[in-house]
């Protein structure tokens, strides 16, 4: 772990939240550079390629490509030990006093884009707690978790073509509702969503070189094939989706939108953020299976927040707090299931941790939680306004953070944002990669 | 529709699959040409690229990497007037006695390849009877189909990097499995799947330009996103999807191993088949929403058929005959509703089906029903041979044609085939893209 200031970027306190600690990875542009790879150090982003022949010379295994492309999906595809040796690298350099400060691009001037070109997306469902409540909600409090949830993590394919980058617009979807809000069989009406939500993730960019079908990745090699880690919101048309979602799961509910931070955090940056197992909640009863038994069971601790900013208001308001560390199933045992049965895993490969609530009613991760569906006001501050589901304007800010100690630098992970606008609002492309913005 | 043989590939006779009513895409390859893309005539493939003057110079829209690349993504995000140009100008050319026959490989000669990138994958469930079959096994003849199936085309989102070609081997796959037949609540143990199975399917592959988020395909526009059908094996571990699929939908049961065709068959093909409204299940009771009303309601009469092959059998034997026409929600439906709250489409995006079974027995699409949850056993012919489940060793083979009529060409999809390996063994690459092997 790193706890001190590169003497070339002055900037990159312990406290900031790309502090020497963190060094993660995005796609960054400027007027005078195209979409490439880039890492963050305090107030600046050191632009790779301008540093290769320092960088292909002390790294084994990395290629030009790798740090040179207009998306993160080369490097990702290379062994965590190239990663490792990439991070030392820099580490060593910024320590140092004769880092290129020529490579140093000011963070304020770049434009970011989707960190990876994404093959497959898919979403778990890890939260103990957020399970539980929308059991609770859905299926009364008997039957809140269903008989499998405690015995694998469940997870389902979302779409990957809808993840967007942070800064999306996001359009409040029509689609199918149910007519009576009690009786399914009075059948459904078309119009626009009236239930609009988020969802407080993290998720996950697979790494490492393809594995072949029918070979699973086994726990000990699941943290190498883990490339780093974004804030995700999983906007979710809950109307929708409470009519559509039998029995295959949701569809249309979530395919309009899933937006996703621009850094990609490592799991070694995030190393002395581990929290115990202690920690976390314990798997006592049942215990997992041997496939999905992780001998160091452990997550990390990720202190998330949920701000929301109506189109009145001057400053966002704090609606949820909630902590990475609060999931049931860690990323590990997230991935070794999901190949459990021979699926192919691939760099660039993005997977969702699910609602992060803790058993606290200001940690829920959702409207539909934090309202108990519709039941009870949450206040947006002091600010006077309250919502129950988000309205059109909102803008819903997620935050991501391991805050310094004990001398060790913060690991920030930026924010992911995106406002509702009204139904049937058209979108154009943004600057970056990934962005979609309300059309003039 | 083409009535005619053309003159210099004697062998495309009307009964032929590949007729000069067909045309379907493919990539192919042979010793010395890379994968690129061919059109099936008789005995042969056109290698595009051999007459690409012809076509650039006669087809509007249409570009080089169109019909010089190794996937045919290109030629699928122009619109449907360029593939109807393409698709007319070659007729032209077939049909007059100057075609170029250097352009001609034999279909023997030729190594097939994924026909496209896919960037998404989505199944639907488009067949009632299928629907309320497997409904009636898992709920009861009172809560077989849901209360929204007749009011929306039910889909989930699938895993696009584990769709292979015809011809990957397919292990059977291991994963959790309830421990006791009626109980969940005792919980899990990991094991080969005992329940492998056949999903007798169709996909089409979306076409035309990207749409944008936030901007639903419209019924009117429908057909021309549609680029073309294949036949599919949604390969089922049906046992793994009992005890995970709740609530999120199936995950592991699914995203080992789904195998497609390699020739597309476009629209413009299967429009003298097209099934009037009274062959197929008419949608009056309810009738569709507005948005998803197809107001020439139509599908194809696609004969379709599944045939398997045990390790001591000489020959094939018939397990099912089914027809696409079956289906009570069309690919235009699927389509529309796929992305009514916004979801942006992409060409190459495979849609499947769902499992086509007919209101006949010997029409069911899948070991499921055929065997009905294991309570029946099915006659592999006269072989003396007997299923419930798939064994290893079974070659899968799946059949899809039109039967030439009033002198109209047949149009044939060729096969999609598999064969099922013991769990654990090991897959490497075989000579086409996207098609896997066991290990020497």
């Amino acid at each position: 772990m790193t706890t001190i200031v590169p003497p070339s970027v002055p900037s990159a306190t312990l406290d900031h939240q790309f502090s020497l600690q963190n060094l993660p990875y995005g796609i960054f542009s400027t007027a005078d550079i195209k979409p490439t790879v880039g890492i963050a150090i305090g107030d600046f982003v050191i632009h790779l390629a301008a540093i290769q022949d320092l960088l292909l010379n002390e790294v084994e295994g990395l290629t030009a490509e790798d740090i040179t492309s207009s998306t993160l999906n080369s490097l990702m595809s290379k062994t965590s030990t190239t990663w490792k040796s990439l991070r030392a690298c820099l580490t060593k350099s910024l320590s140092g006093s004769a880092f290129p400060t020529s490579s140093l691009v000011p963070l304020s001037s770049v434009t970011m884009h989707m960190p990876a070109k994404i093959g497959d997306y898919t979403d778990f469902y890890s939260s103990r707690e957020h399970a539980t409540n929308v059991g609770i909600m859905f299926r009364g409090v008997d039957n809140a978790l269903q008989p499998n949830w405690l015995h694998l993590p469940v997870g389902y394919h979302g779409r990957a073509s809808s993840v967007f980058l942070s800064g999306t617009d996001v359009v409040r979807p029509r689609g199918q509702l149910q007519k009576d809000k009690v009786d399914p069989k009075q059948g459904s009406v078309h119009g626009p969503c009236k239930l609009m939500d988020f969802e407080l993730e993290m998720a996950f960019f697979v790494g490492g070189p393809p594995s072949p079908p029918a070979q699973p990745v086994a726990m000990e090699e699941a943290e190498d094939r883990i490339f780093g880690l974004v804030l995700m919101n999983d906007w979710s048309a809950r109307d929708i989706q409470k009519w559509e979602y039998v029995p295959l799961g949701p569809f249309g509910a979530k395919n309009f939108a899933t937006t996703i931070s621009p850094w990609v955090v490592s799991l070694q940056a995030l190393e002395p953020y581990r929290a115990e197992t202690s920690a976390g909640p314990v798997q006592k009863d049942p215990e997992p299976l041997d496939y999905i038994k992780d001998p160091t069971y452990s997550s990390y601790d990720i202190s998330l927040a949920v701000h929301i900013q109506g189109e009145g208001m001057s400053a966002p308001a704090t609606v949820s707090t909630s902590n990475f560390k609060n999931l049931y199933w860690n990323v590990k045992q997230q991935l070794v299931h999901h190949s459990v049965t021979g699926c192919n895993m691939q760099p660039g490969d993005l997977l969702g941790s699910g609602t992060i609530s803790g058993s606290d009613e200001t940690s829920y991760g959702s409207m539909l939680e934090l309202c108990w569906k519709g039941t009870k006001e949450v206040k947006l501050g002091e600010t006077g306004e309250i919502r129950k589901f988000l309205r059109d304007g909102d803008n819903v800010v997620m935050t991501g953070e391991c805050k310094g100690k004990e001398g060790v630098g913060a690991v920030g992970f930026g924010t992911v944002e995106g406002k509702v606008l009204k139904a049937g609002s058209k979108l154009v492309k943004g600057e970056g990669e990934g962005v979609w913005k309300e059309a003039a």
